[in-house]
């Protein structure tokens, strides 16, 4: 028996939807807020914003901004105090991945209990947690459309990934506009994130139907807006973008991921490398890697890629890496692994870790401690 | 400000899911369900096997199975009664359109209150619902997805549309092994149903990326195995179409339909026509009304239908209208009006009544009195 499934949370989607934040949360019960963003967020002016629209909704909050990039096992710890302390009821996240990631680990910190470490892996969570509204400032993470969230545990130097459906939020409200206060470096490396999701969830054994369609979509939506939407940050184009990040979300947080990400997590665990940015670098070899395992599936994403059918699947799929390659050489982010690491010495730790890492489960090829190492290598 | 909303329950799909109906029950809080089928579901042995998985997890429940198709105002009256009666907490719904409508009557009226009149038109839900798990027996009123919910007013004779977000099920079951105890006869209409689905919500004004993705999805899959599965009734292609049905299904839900639901409707409600038959009778004609208002969609349908492009957005669009009159034909359906009324003399009072429908806000093109007049007289 073979069963699907396919759970996303309620979607709202536009311009100027942020203004639904109020009455979304009230909708949830709230009376208090917890609101978590980060100080980049603010600076762009949306955390006010957002303050601006509880107050006129009459909606008491509190605030907690002490999230980094990577967000880290105490700051979800303090988080959780401060959660307690004031007797907070709804979560409500508003950034890019960082502090979407820490939120979801303060509501199920608060809610069920212990420490973030006793929830690694997947469906290790009992109780629900509080309602959820979250807004993302980039597309990238997903993690607005998720039930992935992912912490570090800072004394094992590791990405601990957390996978239930309890971590699904309630509401996401992606409002495109707020792509528009980023600067074009800020948004170069959540996109490769979110070529990942769309690859990984596709060619991911428990793919289905119903992801395979958000998978595809997304894919298409980022190959023909990542280079307009970069070039002039056009809202048309970024809109697109948004609309990408989201398919490949509701793709990726039913099908999950593989390969790919483990080799992120575990380079950010060690070298808090920017995600995004560890796709950049790796996701055209792991690709290749995957490629026998899954030829007529990387033909499809190869003819999505560069529109065109060569006389072998393996060859379709040979020109949409290619090409990707070229995506990435053209538009400007590290290319090499030696670009931002200081030496190879950690890099047999590092595969170690990728390999005990949950995303490797779903990779549609086995990879040994070994091949990893070679991938990292590789890329070097 | 455009905002989409995309709004799904979460979905389970898969041969054998059906063994999952305890435990999501139980996920859902249930102590006594409230259990809503029809003799035909119990006929075809459906129902005594959900009754069997239910006591394995030692859930307590209750039975209701008063509904006829076209589900009618007293019957969830009685329902609601009986409901209150017994303390139930959760809704199980099993069976096709009007076991699923008449159980979401029951749960809007329990927790409401009033009569179920009160709620006919968009939004005018307060309160949230008990919660639902919904297994369609059948594709086609795609009601374990949606925010519909359509019952017989039997005084008025009208169909009352009721859209709410609240009447959204927790959880949706679909397995397709019960397509396996259908006839031929029984899978016919509701294929048209959702072949409707498919069509109105892809054209339909509201219709968003989130939602023009999954149409496009149903309707290619309803395309390209309706004519198999009615041929060896296959478990494979009968699979493909339950996919289709969930695919329309999470595009209609948030993106309406037309005019050619308000006409089918109207029919349904005076003479108590089997919807999908309505719509095989119908949809062409819809169509061709829509054509001058959409032909750009309508030309992604022409080419979805029949594979081929022509020299215009039109001639394209019309073939595709033609291909799928063809498959009408073809299947054994009726195909003109004459064939299931008695006489003409009704129609102006049907289009009346069609005329006041909720679908009719979200067709692309405005249709008067005499407009839908003269598509009952064309079908005559």
């Amino acid at each position: 028996m073979s069963t699907y499934k396919f759970a996303i949370p309620e979607i709202i989607f536009g311009r100027g939807s942020l203004d639904f934040v109020g009455v979304c949360s009230r909708r949830l019960g709230a009376s208090k807020i917890f609101v978590v963003s980060d100080p980049g967020v603010e600076e762009a002016g949306w955390v006010d914003k957002v303050f601006a629209i509880l107050r006129q909704e009459g909606l008491d909050f509190v605030y907690f901004n002490d999230v980094v990039a990577n967000p880290r096992d105490y700051q979800v710890e303090r988080g959780a105090a401060l959660y307690r302390e004031t007797g907070a009821d709804v979560v409500l996240a508003l950034g890019g991945g960082s502090p979407m990631d820490a939120a979801k680990g303060i509501a199920l910190v608060v809610s069920n209990g212990g420490r973030i470490q006793d929830y690694a892996g997947a469906n290790q969570v009992k109780n629900p947690l509080p309602p959820m509204v979250f807004i993302p400032s980039t597309m990238g993470s997903e993690s607005n459309i998720s039930q992935f969230t992912v912490i570090t545990d800072m004394e094992r130097h590791i990405k601990m990934t957390i996978i239930s459906r309890t971590l699904v939020p309630n509401i996401s409200i992606t409002d495109p506009l707020l792509l528009g206060t980023l600067t074009r470096e800020l948004i170069i490396a959540p996109l490769f994130d979110s070529l990942a999701h769309a690859v990984e969830s596709y060619v991911s054994p428990i793919a289905n139907p119903f992801t395979e369609v958000q998978s595809l979509k997304g894919l298409d939506l980022l190959i023909r807006h990542i280079r307009p939407a970069l070039e002039t940050l056009d809202m048309d184009d970024l809109e697109q973008l948004a609309i990408a990040g989201t398919s490949s979300g509701m793709a990726f947080t039913n099908a999950s991921v593989g390969l790919g990400h483990a080799l992120a997590h575990a380079l950010g665990g060690m070298f808090d490398v920017v995600h995004g940015i560890s796709h950049a670098l790796l996701l055209p070899s792991v690709m290749r890697y995957n490629l026998p395992a899954c030829t007529k599936k990387m033909a499809t994403i190869g003819r999505i890629i560069t529109g065109q059918e060569h006389t072998t699947e393996e060859a379709t799929a040979l020109a949409g890496i290619e090409a990707l390659e070229r995506l990435r050489d053209d538009i400007g982010i590290p290319t090499r692994l030696r670009e931002i690491l200081p030496d190879k010495t950690l890099l047999p730790k590092v595969s170690q870790n990728a390999e005990k890492d949950i995303c490797l489960l779903t990779n549609p090829r086995t990879a040994t401690w070994k091949d990893i190492l070679n991938i990292y290598y590789g890329a070097w």
